[in-house]
């Protein structure tokens, strides 16, 4: 390692400290190579960021600053990384070798590098059309189902694939972006409607920044039609309802970008860093999730960090109105209840549902729940007593909440905790379906494999589980993820191949959502996770 | 000056580099001792920042990084700060020692040093009550006319003086923050205004962030009657119509702060970062201007950096709406049309007026001017063959730009330049009543004494310049700003003691406005330059 004689000012001045104190502290931390330094850098950002964030200031998971790390030291921040925590983090032995825990341990010591930013011209530079506007089919190009088809996360394969609901089989494993994190499609909304093939063109959002669109009615090896990327690290994204543009939200750089649906051509950017609602800056204010309103012309875009949801309005870009309405950190993932008027979303450090009034613009409700809530999709249905109703999984705990959502018919009941069901275990997903008695929750988080390979369901009407299922034994396998296929019969689970990510070994089980009994698996899956069926995703079925 | 060895990668990591290579240039850079470097930081502060930045990106002045500044060395640097350049920069020989000139040389070779955050809380700590609210007397404590009060800007004494524009006499000289830059008044408005005492009370922000409020009822020694700070560097401050908010703008941070109009409570921060037109990140995204809309209930915010004007609709703090208006850069000052609908403000490094129209929030017209337009409070008069026009100076050359802007009974002529005049100097400010023949123009900018001391005076009919009136021949004065009293009878321009600025040799000197010769000397000033008079700014007089 080279060293250099410095003058201790120029340092205190690249850190925005003054001269002298606190600066030798830095002197403590390990140091690394070049070479070290690139790869911890990189498993950093693939498996650390999400929660403790680009500049280690810390969200869902705690600040890994060096004023922080340097006073445990590598052997302490080695065990962590190995064994996790109690206060919620993940035990990191089963991904990592020893010594790249020992490398990520020294890594955290150092000060965090400054990502670069990412301007418009950079992201018109990564913008590629696989296949011209013009030799767009102009019906589907195979005799197929397409509103019943899955677009499903291959998570660790950088993939989606592309399954037929009705046949079961996986027509297409198409590239994308680094762990996709979400993919939507072009939805069915209320105000303007100009595009005739709605549920067709579907988008990929990596986390890596990279967008890909996808045209159900191609053949499969040309469903892949276009490519750009938006940022260093992302993880949602939106079509509007008019069918004109997609929306993007970057994690780094903490910003959104609108791009045009057809070429995906960025058009505009907006930078979401701000001040909190506690009244204090936030320079990694990062956008966990981007909704399009069902009945206003408008996205809803969560500002996690600041605790802010912000209604971009997208009907004039170059005057462009947001309301950016305070609500409770950290934002994260959410669903519309079936009006598609009000937005509810999980807070997740405040342990509240946030729901938000796309119609006033304004926010709506805060609901207490319990620790970490996290819908996914979300589920609304009708209950006996509280009449419409919306539910939760948590990741903090073993508890699906359930409260009234119809403010119109049912003042008394609306955003007021009806009833709680106790799962097993800590969850990622709930989901249901109309025509179903029954409302699914996966179990993802629980530390014991049994749990974690396991969904629960219960009834809509006694509010019962009346079904544990084991999706998988397999070791190394988990349960994540349900999704109904168009008509409601069948519950689709993807069994998450989470140790053997680098091959086809995960499945998605399908059971029968009348009987609650296995149907097919579906197999040749690389780490399946998120699945999107066309028709319930474009008609907000939840 | 200590030194300390440390590893290369920390530094680079601190500074953002990658490991190696261009972190090696630092070295380069000359070293200060604690004491130097902070003495140096506060005059960066004071007179470099304002066009080069706290970060030294540049914005107005170049870039100063060392990646820039490196490569030119200590002697090149001292003798532009010394002398000046043709590009605009202003020579500093008059106002700074040479060795202090070295110490800026060499302090701007240096990484710039990250200027800290400010917090609401932090805001909360600063605010104070020197009368309490319902010690606030409910009618004037004086027999004056203090709707013909000016409040005028004794610059370098960080003060503010009242003068009675009836009587002449200097009556108060009230400490505000360094370097007042606005200061405004509550004003009418015409959607909603509760407040019986519009006018009475004034805001100034200074340079420092200091907010003062001043209560022109109160006796003179208590009309300051509360304090706070919002930032490390602002520049303007505006007061809502409905009279309950103020807010003022921050150079750094760059943000906009909405206070409490009767306690200066701070209530609402909103980062300025962004996008800027072009799609690039700006960090120092500056409030250059503020100002209240008369017929809507919002505020306008000039985003200098992005080019942006953010109208931002203070009925709903907690669910703030703001449209960004995307126009040019680098947004400067500006003034309304005398319907109050559409605001004109100068994009001074893209030589354009750009023109908002307030009701629809939208960009309404660019129109191009010459060589850096900065109007200050501008000017808005009848011409016989466009109709209603408006006019601004420039900073960079000797020209009155004119140009019609009544879209509404003349819109062939709207928006597009109707005349020019050329005066003797570029200069700062512009001035007219509606009840005089004449529009005055100050020529501070330009490098000629003579010239700088004088303001020229043109016909509204004619067009023609019919008088250059000499305000002051005493060496390091020159002549700035114009306002008119009340009824419009006289034009009172500012003899600004540049040089001998710690002393109060800076007078106003009071013309008529119908014969244009001197009527009244007001001595006793220390530096002063704007000046508000109560009744034509709250009724948007220009």
């Amino acid at each position: 390692m080279k060293r250099a004689t410095l003058g201790l000012s120029t340092l205190a001045l690249a850190m925005g400290l003054s001269a002298g104190g606190s600066a030798m502290a830095a002197n403590q931390a390990p140091t690394l190579t070049p070479e070290e330094f690139e790869k911890a850098k990189t498993m950093y950002f693939q498996r650390c960021a999400g929660c403790h964030g680009v500049l280690r200031t810390g969200a869902t998971g705690k600040s890994l600053l060096p004023k922080d790390t340097l006073k445990k030291g590598t052997e302490r921040l080695s065990r962590i990384i190995e064994l996790g925590t109690e206060g919620g983090m993940n035990n990191f032995d089963d991904i990592f070798e020893k010594a790249d825990i020992d490398l990520l341990a020294k890594y955290i010591q150092n000060e965090p590098p400054v990502p670069p930013e990412m301007s418009l011209e950079m992201m018109k530079e990564h913008t590629k059309q696989f296949v011209a506007l013009e030799d767009y089919p102009t019906k589907p190009l195979h005799g197929r189902n397409w509103e019943n088809f899955f677009v499903v996360i291959e998570r660790d394969a950088g993939k989606a694939a592309i399954i037929d609901g009705d046949t079961k089989e996986v027509i297409a494993h198409l590239d994308t972006g680094y762990a996709v994190h979400v993919i939507k499609g072009s939805e069915h909304h209320k105000v303007d409607h100009p595009k005739d093939a709605v549920g067709r063109f579907w988008y990929t959002i990596g986390r890596d920044g990279k967008v890909n669109k996808i045209d159900l009615w191609q053949t499969p090896d040309k469903m892949l039609v276009a490519e750009t990327k938006m940022a260093y690290d992302a993880r949602d994204i939106a079509v509007s309802g008019d069918g004109k543009y997609v929306i993007a939200g970057g994690y780094w750089p903490p910003h959104f970008v609108i791009m045009d649906a057809d070429t995906l051509d960025p058009l505009k950017v907006v930078s979401t860093r701000g001040i909190n609602v506690d009244g204090e800056y936030v320079n990694e204010a990062r956008v966990a999730a981007i909704y399009t309103t069902p009945n206003e012309s408008t996205f809803l875009v969560a500002v996690k960090e600041l605790g802010q949801m912000w209604q971009v309005d997208y009907t004039d870009l170059d005057n462009l109105r947001i309301e950016q309405i305070n609500s409770a950190k950290f934002l994260h993932d959410g669903f519309f209840d079936p009006s598609g008027r009000y937005f509810q979303i999980a807070a997740n450090a405040s342990n509240k549902m946030v729901v938000v009034d796309t119609k006033t613009r304004k926010l709506e409700a805060l609901i207490d729940v319990v620790d970490l809530p996290h819908p996914g999709p979300g589920a609304n249905w009708i209950d006996k007593e509280c009449g419409q109703v919306s539910g939760t999984t948590h990741l903090g705990v073993g508890t699906v909440s359930v409260w009234g959502s119809d403010p119109i018919n049912k003042p008394d009941q609306a955003w007021k905790l009806c009833y709680e069901v106790e799962t097993d275990g800590a969850g990622v997903f709930i989901r249901t379906h109309p025509d179903s008695q029954y409302v699914w929750a996966d179990q993802t988080k629980h530390p014991e494999v049994e749990v974690q390979q396991s969904v629960q369901v219960f009834d809509k009407d006694t509010r019962e589980i009346v079904k544990t299922i084991r999706v998988t034994e397999e070791e190394g396998k988990v349960a994540v993820h349900i999704e109904f296929t168009q008509d409601g019969s069948e519950a689709w689970v993807s069994v998450w191949n989470r140790k053997d990510n680098s091959n086809a070994t995960g499945e998605i089980v399908v059971y029968d959502a009348k009987t609650l009994e296995e149907k097919y698996r579906i197999k040749g899956l690389t780490t399946p996770t998120g699945k999107f069926n066309v028709h319930n995703r474009i008609n907000h079925v939840t």
